[in-house]
């Protein structure tokens, strides 16, 4: 496979680097084995022993063929999207947002098992680590792309759907009014700017998206774009434009530059 | 107490957590033992060791009854004000922003002991682990919750009162201009709402609530809710709104989306 | 030099520190020595070897006499600027700013070299360690200070010039329409407020001012102020105010609140 | 199983221990598993993680049911030859000589895999943590004792029976005349008392007993007893004693006192 | 007191071992302290936290004053006996006999509070850090000396009086016919060479020498020398000599050479 | 260079040793370096950081080039006497009494510029990782062999010739009675078996060999062969024999076998 190929010719070229590299990526027979140790590597602490972590990823990754799936879904998210992603390995070994929603994944597992208090120290070791926070009880479709990722928090009832690009300081957070279910949930395709925040149990529309820096309290359709704080509809809440192509996949953050009447510097 | 049975059960039926739970939280006889324990282990690095760091921090609490039972305070404040705080052991265990908290409580107490460099790199390590910065100088009232935390910013002259809940990427912060006081004072009750950052030797009144991703720069009045950037007050700056219950009890973030006369998505 | 001196006094006077102080400090004849024997010690991982990383460091800073005088800026920048910077070691030691940018220099560094892969697993630790990321191939000025730095994004094609300063929570971020360079560049004594988020290859002039929480999508007038979400000139688009101090010296934030008009609290 | 009983009513009346316990006993579903997490933790380096050494010890556990035979038989010797060993988990966790022989039985079997670089490396932390050195290609039978086991070494072409017994500070040395096989063969049932030294390819026969602090260069015959410094046969070489008892199994090391005429003090 | 001024001194002129000495020696305000951080940082292992052994240290020490009075008279016997001792901080920082001594008192404290698996687990830390083996039952008077120290076996019933110095390599070993008693009693004042072998419930008396690689299986009547393997009175079963000084202080090993008539080489 | 070779071959059939070999031999440009980078990995804890320990064996071993010489010297005896040693490589990564000589050698040269209390911290850590006790004062030639090591105790004032092999559990001690020069001088060539305790200012003379498990307490002239406790000249002590070989280059345990008159099983 290519992106062996290109480790090997890594560790051959940098000696410093080829005692992580082996270790991490080319000594292990699958992706699940890989990342399973680079993440207990990752996520241990002196009460969490790395050996204790690796059973649970192992365990995880063996035993559920759909969270594999999800993790190849995510990692060719990266590849396609992110233009400074290199290639394969340097996402799986490198990119916080990556190892953060896989670690996440296997937290959801343990919720969904009943095992509660382990996936909510895994959760409090993610958050130490990597800096993004997302509840155990949190769903999270394929091909998820969190770029950047220091600073995402995402709420227990939030749902996350398939093809969503998500840049760093983003939140997905609650209204202190409400229990149950008080989170947002974001559509296939939709693109969220960079320190956008997104407030209670709202929709936001497939393809949609949220320009940097907004702030979010109401649905938002498909296929709109909206931006501000208080957010606001490109073309206003009558009339907005709609766009055709999947801004996750795109990652436009700004085409609504010049559609956008007072963005006047 | 029931904490220690819930944990007790947790261990019971979670081998994978036993051993954390047990070395944190049952094998200690108080709160102040098991604290000074979490937290050394968590703030320990190479250059500070794990147990250089317990012996400080059980000296702090063991000295300072003031100290604990504004400990107890910021945990039943979780307890009360987080939906997702399933029990008390799992804001102890988990909470970066109780932890955080918790750890500034000490090296504002090594600071007025006039022990200075070592509250500052108590401080840096609480920023390293936690992303939280808080200078040691900074005032902090009991009952406070920092909510996901990641991000938080506190100033050295800055004053945080009794029973306020702060969300994530906050920033208490100072302007260039000034020496001296020069960072926010915020009153008892106060709610300020993810990713606000409030500048400058200002006043937040009592029972305030600052929306998020708001900008202030200017005193807001007692009961009062300002929001966007710059923030304004709703209601207008003459005839603002006030509102009788307390929003950091109950974390409402988004009841002025209807009176707020722009919000249009 | 005086800052020994302190850290001696520091080390007599604070035994619990003084095993720190003298490991980092006191033990090493250079700044260099020091620096990167901090560095290692800070960004070592299970699978990095701080060994490894102290013998990359030493022989970085060893071998380039720009990059020492880089540090020697920053290092002055941050004394000079922050009136909570006490003397030259507390910087050193604590300002996860100032050590996550030295930490990049190498980085760079190295990505100069064609060493990638090995640039790329050092950003990924400074971004785990500090939660700053900065790609390797982003070129940074002399006298940079990162004020706090928690959330700082940098991009690939991004350029900052000398005498800047940034606060926390900051993005120099692309767009996704764009391949090639596509980050911002940022001009010599700019001044960039917390939370601001700047997206594009757009040109922030040289001695301008951002302020805190704005998102900025469009070039910004040398030695003018930008406010708000989306930003906007303060004095309006055709006859902005122009200042003539270095905002990044004076660290002013919030001087144009009284010339902004709408800003009413 | 009685042994879990025992661990579980350890954790519960010992919280000191109980973190140790659950990690290493309780938490695993087989002998195997345990064993081999418990290894990986005492084993490894900053250069040999616990992770591979974990991987490694599961897959040759999981690989060699005679392994795992081996396994049980020598920890049912400990539990039967030692008056001191409480309980089956008291020797699988504490008892270095056991940890010993389990760990080269995992380097003897890379050895016959002719993966020898990672069999001479774990020989090497062996000998490093337990003060134990067996060559891995040295080939050691079942239900075998070490006693205490700080100092003992063990040659290349040495062979140990099954059910033999050894105390510390035995050495299976060879000769430097020799290349090729120049260890000692020790016969199934035979006692080495505590600081013997055996060298050269000479065959210690079954049930033999070696007095401790015995120098041995020549064969000793079956079931009859060796002591001092040069060895001699208890009632001497051509008319020596026999015995009938297993001396491995009633780790008898002086019975032979009232035999030995010369023994006067 | 002049061992602290010794360290700061010390740790004035060797900056690569101030951290060291701060942190161990001068950063504690008692001995107990003092040995308590250092003992809990050379025996933690992963499954044994550094916090959790300091505090059982820290209790033991603070618990027991006779426990305390004996460490203090075998740092001053290691002072008194030891020509290699330069001063008492050398010796509580490197002699690991002394400190696997001090180790073993609290082992044996937990021994007698019926927190057995505890004291075992303490063992297995001593034996396998130290390589000195000492069975948490065993009793240890006060001022004892073990030099060098590595490969001591120290058995369940053994005993070994006040002021008793013990090279390395020493056994105190048991018999496997005996259940029950099965172990040497050393006198006061003994001393014992290195690499001897005594075994089995004998008496060695008051004041008596054990010359360097003995074995002993007989009772040693007070203030004789037995050599030799087996053991023999100098002087003869009948007749033999009696020495007028305490061997373990004068720690002559030898001057029975000129007395013994058949050591001719 | 070949062993390069071998390890780069190593590395690459051996996923699992590669990230050991490539940090600790391949990534480094000289044998210094390289032995720097094991020794500082291998001898640090928690109060003597690997940073730290890195610096200083770099120094040392840079700043003397007949260090160097004796550690290269050391290894090809190592290759050369030793059958078991399959490269260079296997013997500078994993023989425990290979690296404890080298790491001695740093701690006399630092006992030699006076910096003792350093040189007894590196003395105590090699005691504790590797069980060799070496005084840093003590002499030793060039070309030394430790076979297996284990327990090897070496006083203030011994003197190790060139060429010269010793065994595990050797002993060259001092005696009670005197202060100063008080340790055996061992002349070149010498050949000293395993348990051999050499007590006092006595001289073993060029080319001699000392059986194993032997206890000398006078001097043994020139190319004789001591065995036994007491030791006694083999062929006697007025018509001893002589052999013309260099036992330590044989390493020739036991050809005085057919020629001791008693040595009779």
């Amino acid at each position: 496979m290519p992106a062996g190929q290109a480790n090997r010719k890594s560790a051959m070229s940098e000696p410093a680097l080829a005692s992580f590299l082996y270790a991490t990526v080319l000594s292990h027979p699958s992706l699940g084995r890989s990342l399973a140790f680079h993440l207990a590597n990752k996520l241990c602490s002196s009460t969490l022993l790395s050996t204790l972590l690796y059973d649970l990823f192992l365990q995880s990754f063996s035993s559920s063929p759909t969270l594999i799936s999800a993790v190849v879904a995510d990692l060719l998210a990266a590849r396609h999207r992110d233009p400074a992603c290199a290639n394969l390995s340097h996402c799986l070994l490198n990119y916080k947002g990556f190892l953060a929603i896989q670690a996440h994944r296997v937290s959801h597992l343990l919720w969904g098992q009943n095992r509660r208090p382990l996936a909510l120290a895994l959760q409090s070791r993610i958050a130490d680590v990597f800096a993004v926070d997302i509840h155990p009880a949190a769903r999270v479709g394929k091909g998820v792309l969190l770029d950047h990722a220091t600073g995402v928090v995402v709420g227990e009832t939030a749902v996350i759907g398939n093809n969503v690009s998500i840049l760093h300081h983003v939140t997905l957070g609650g209204t202190g009014k409400a229990v149950g279910d008080r989170h947002p949930k974001i559509g296939d395709g939709v693109l969220i700017g960079a320190g956008a925040t997104i407030l209670g149990n709202i929709r936001i529309g497939e393809g949609a998206k949220i320009g940097a820096g907004s702030v979010v309290l109401i649905d938002v359709p498909p296929r709109t774009t909206a931006v501000g704080s208080p957010a606001r509809l490109i073309g206003g809440k009558d009339k907005h434009f709609t766009h055709d192509d999947l801004p996750s996949e795109s990652m436009d953050h700004t085409s609504f530059i010049q559609e956008w009447s007072d963005y006047i510097i």
